[in-house]
């Protein structure tokens, strides 16, 4: 019975860190050929990490690159590995390295390059335009890279046609919710369609504002899943293909022979690229159930948030962070996901009180960081903002108290932040919600002020349920319950309350979704059941701060749309609200 | 004798401003249409301004578009019309309307889509494949859209060989420093090699970070410029064209036959499209000298600069703006550059002495003050920075003075100007150049903070050179020479100086392009002749002041590669200085 023993590396790359990267994969091939795997599998552009920008201009950058690619073909004597490395060749291609024995035996490039979103593809690389099925050990295996699966009757289904029985997929597939869901059933449908083994290696980690949730799979060819990786952590999933059993399932399926009859006249593919007879000799010892599982997690935004969080911060090589406390819901969960993330010895809270700031909040603020085992420093605005104050009064003489002075206030805390990161280089974690940075709620170089806002892309409703997701896991009030059920304020006038600037949130966030994230026009969204007013208040928000945004910090994409390279406006603009 | 009388209407759109923007081609039809013009022509994407980046995904922005060049063609009575719109079908493309007395005669779809530098084009458009000759008057007329031009063999040249006698060219090509001289260059070639005439018409305007310069131009066959736009200026092109001589020019050259042969197999052109059998009957009145013109403008950069600023302030609704007048050369050309934009009375100075304050720089910036009268607000930051000293105080004891808080000083001075911004609703010009930016030798929230950075693109020995340009152009110091003279300094500790921190500009500088601009290798830029020590500095500063840069503000691209969309790099990356 002809079997593939298929091992899925779900590694944590980081841009540019060849050699950390490389230690990483010569570590899973160890593992890999300990296990008696036959092939094993990187993600996409694993060798230089996942995406690399503009550092593909640099010739240097492309040099390495392959020297890293040499050293991992160095390291395969006795296994086959799949890994995505850039392929240079008069032109630069996103590609995959076919490596068996100590030899590159093919090199494939990637067809489908993204353009769209957050990706740039097209900005750096050429296309590939060719699919050949590898033959290894007598199994047909086509490599695909990410985007290559997306398409129906793309290079997957061509290869299958051509003879192969298992579609290698590596890929570096960002995360946003509900996403993992979606890419299994595609997957599950390439599968069934092409009645062919699908091994879906994704990758995992934080790369500036994405994050890649791993998730990897295998699929047998009737589109169920066999194996699964981990969310959001490192992984290695190993698994045996029962290649017969697509022989058999070919046969009996009636759509196949004619679907081989009419798409044989378009196929791409080259001819069958030999490889090797067989795969290593080595003995397997047996396959516990643990190392081929299934797993569903809940809470995924969350653990998403810590992952991204975790991967900004030590990978940029800072230790600690420093957070300002305000007693409200957006700062208590950016502080508790920091101490998911990092240990609560390296996160740091502020309470930064003035002559607004309740009682209530600055108790839940000592309460949460008690909750949290974090120290709390308490550095008061109230001097500051008198200096302020005195410094501008002739200038100010004549004018009433407005925005203005609130955004002193929050610029005196966002600078109180940025000298205690300057003086001991903890790294500020700003705490605005996906719902201010929409709206310009929020004040640039103010509580705007830092380098990685965890929740942007997390609209205040979802903050909540995140937050309560997170008491639960606790199976207590880590975040205080009266911050989750208290009103919303940003506490810089007396009795300020955010739904008298806003439409509440339970509003405002499905308004911003239709508008933002679904491009729907105002009358849509008025037609959607929501209030002509509120609708066209937010959509007047949205479109004059996006100067706010342009100067924002990054934060973790966790929707279909996230405020950044996702989204692409010009801040000048006439075309309003529509 | 065919002639044909062509109008280039180098026009300043706005993105998103519909109304005005076909109030604007509709003046210039009118114009046009009393000159005798048989031919008007409007940049790329003229009906709806260019770039409109992601409102492209916007259905009701296109739906406008659609609207306004219906608009447009009701307009054109007598006249014929080439204009840049969004063509809608099935997906949308960037396309020139060919619009002939009253009716829309035939949609060119643009074929080649820039996806690098600054633009995104794959992103939104599909691209066309098919370069038809329409016949207007007898006249064989080819349409192309930008980055089309710059292929050779290209549909230019495809259409040239099909019959086309004149290419006309819509165009939003950025500036960038000496890309003018450039340009004409590569069209020159293009029309001798093609032996056509091509009518280039540019657009000109500042968006967001970047400038279109105008500068269109008309060349005859021999790839002679016989009209030329304004620089940096909306203008109006009309030439008579010598139809007459194309042909003969062709029977003369014996490259166009055998051309022609080898050509003919591959020609993607559709047969000529016949759109009417003769222009407009109306007289033409003579034309003058003036209108057909051939003008060289010097200071280009300073030009562009002034353009970048008007366009952004005004097209964003602001009246004024407010600059921090350090008394150095940066702040003193932004402030100068700002009153040519928008007039003294639009431009206020604030001075914001602290105790490390010169008494020459204090004077030199009331001096400039007073040289470009405008106002001159003074706010010493003195008690503000004693209270966040005093503030600290506790949390920082045990630590020694450093760069928090020389930080803390130009945040103040961030935060005074964003309180006079919040108040009077004047917008803040910041004043870093790009040798800072390059560098990370700016703060981030102070003196970084603000709406529009004028000479974030501008390396500092070329901001000397600027004001040098500006002085002579007023005749007298009007940036006092002491300003120029003096060394450079923030002057937030005791005798500081620049090149205690960094190397000398006129090295860092030529280091700084080889690097950003060129992707050089420290090892390639040191073999240029450049210190070592120096290179490697620059090259680690460069690469991790990369946060920093993320959270700017937009500013004018005056050079191959500003820092922006034009230069897409990873915050999170160990790839470093190589």
């Amino acid at each position: 019975m002809r079997k593939l023993r298929i091992g899925l590396a779900q590694i944590n790359t980081t841009v540019g860190d060849f050699s950390g990267n490389l230690e990483k994969m010569l570590r899973a091939v160890a593992e890999a050929r300990s296990m008696g795997v036959d092939l094993i599998t990187f993600p996409e552009l694993a060798i230089c990490g996942y995406p690399p920008e503009d550092l593909l201009f640099k010739p240097r950058f492309i040099d390495e690159n392959l020297k890293y690619l040499d050293r991992l073909v160095e390291g395969s004597s006795g296994i086959s590995i799949i890994v995505g490395f850039i392929h240079s060749k008069e032109d630069i291609y996103n590609a995959a390295a076919l490596i068996h024995d100590g030899k590159l035996a093919a090199v494939y490039k990637k067809m489908y390059l993204p353009n769209y979103g957050v990706f740039d593809e097209n900005r750096y690389f050429q296309a590939g335009d060719q699919c050949p099925v590898y033959v290894i050990g007598g199994v047909g295996i086509g490599i695909t890279i990410c985007e290559d699966l997306w398409y129906e009757a793309g290079p997957a289904t061509v290869q299958a046609y051509a003879g192969a029985e298992v579609i290698v997929n590596i890929s570096a597939s960002p995360y946003h919710m509900g996403k993992g869901n979606f890419r299994e059933r595609m997957i599950g449908i390439r599968a069934s369609d092409n009645l062919t083994i699908i091994a879906y290696n994704n990758l995992v980690g934080g790369q500036d504002e994405l994050v890649f949730d791993g998730n990897s799979l295998i699929l047998d060819e009737h589109g169920t899943v066999i194996a699964r990786g981990k969310q959001f952590e490192e992984d290695m999933i190993i698994a045996d293909l029962d290649i017969e059993s697509v022989f058999r399932s070919r046969l009996h399926d009636p759509r196949w022979r004619k679907e081989t009859l009419l798409r044989g006249s378009e196929s791409r593919y080259e001819s069958k690229q030999f490889i090797s007879e067989k795969f290593s000799d080595a003995p397997k010892p047996p396959l516990s159930a643990a190392q081929s599982k299934v797993r569903v997690l809940p809470g995924e935004v969350y653990h998403a948030l810590v992952l991204g969080t975790h991967d900004y911060v030590i990978k940029n090589e800072f230790q600690k962070v420093v957070i300002g406390l305000s007693g409200g819901v957006d700062s208590s969960i950016v502080a508790t996901i920091a101490v998911d993330a990092l240990g609560a010895d390296n996160v740091i809270g502020v309470s930064m009180p003035s002559r607004f700031t309740s009682e209530e909040n600055k108790t839940d603020a000592k309460l949460l960081a008690d909750n949290l085992g974090i120290k709390l420093l308490t550095i008061p605005i109230e001097n500051a903002y008198t200096s302020y104050l005195d410094s501008l009064a002739d200038t100010f003489t004549g004018t009433s108290l407005n925005s203005t002075e609130e955004n002193i206030q929050a610029r005196i805390r966002g600078n109180f932040l940025m000298a205690l990161s300057n003086k001991f280089g903890w790294l500020v974690l700003t705490t605005g919600n996906k719902s201010e940075y929409a709206t310009g709620y929020t004040t640039l170089y103010g509580d705007m002020a830092g380098g990685f806002a965890v929740i942007k892309d997390v609209p205040k409703t979802l903050v909540y349920e995140v937050a309560k997701y997170r008491n639960d896991l606790a199976g207590k009030s880590l975040i205080p319950d009266s911050v989750l059920t208290k009103e919303p304020s940003a506490e810089l006038r007396p009795n300020q309350r955010d739904v008298d600037s806003l439409p509440p949130y339970a509003v405002l966030d499905p308004i911003l979704t239709a508008y933002v994230e679904q491009d729907k026009s105002i009358e849509q969204i008025i037609d959607m059941g929501f209030p002509e007013d509120a609708v066209k208040r937010a959509a007047r928000l949205v479109d004059t701060s996006e100067y706010k945004r342009r100067q924002s910090p990054p934060g973790i994409k966790i929707t279909s749309r996230a405020f950044g390279r996702d989204r692409r406006l010009p801040l000048t603009s006439r075309f309003r609200g529509q």
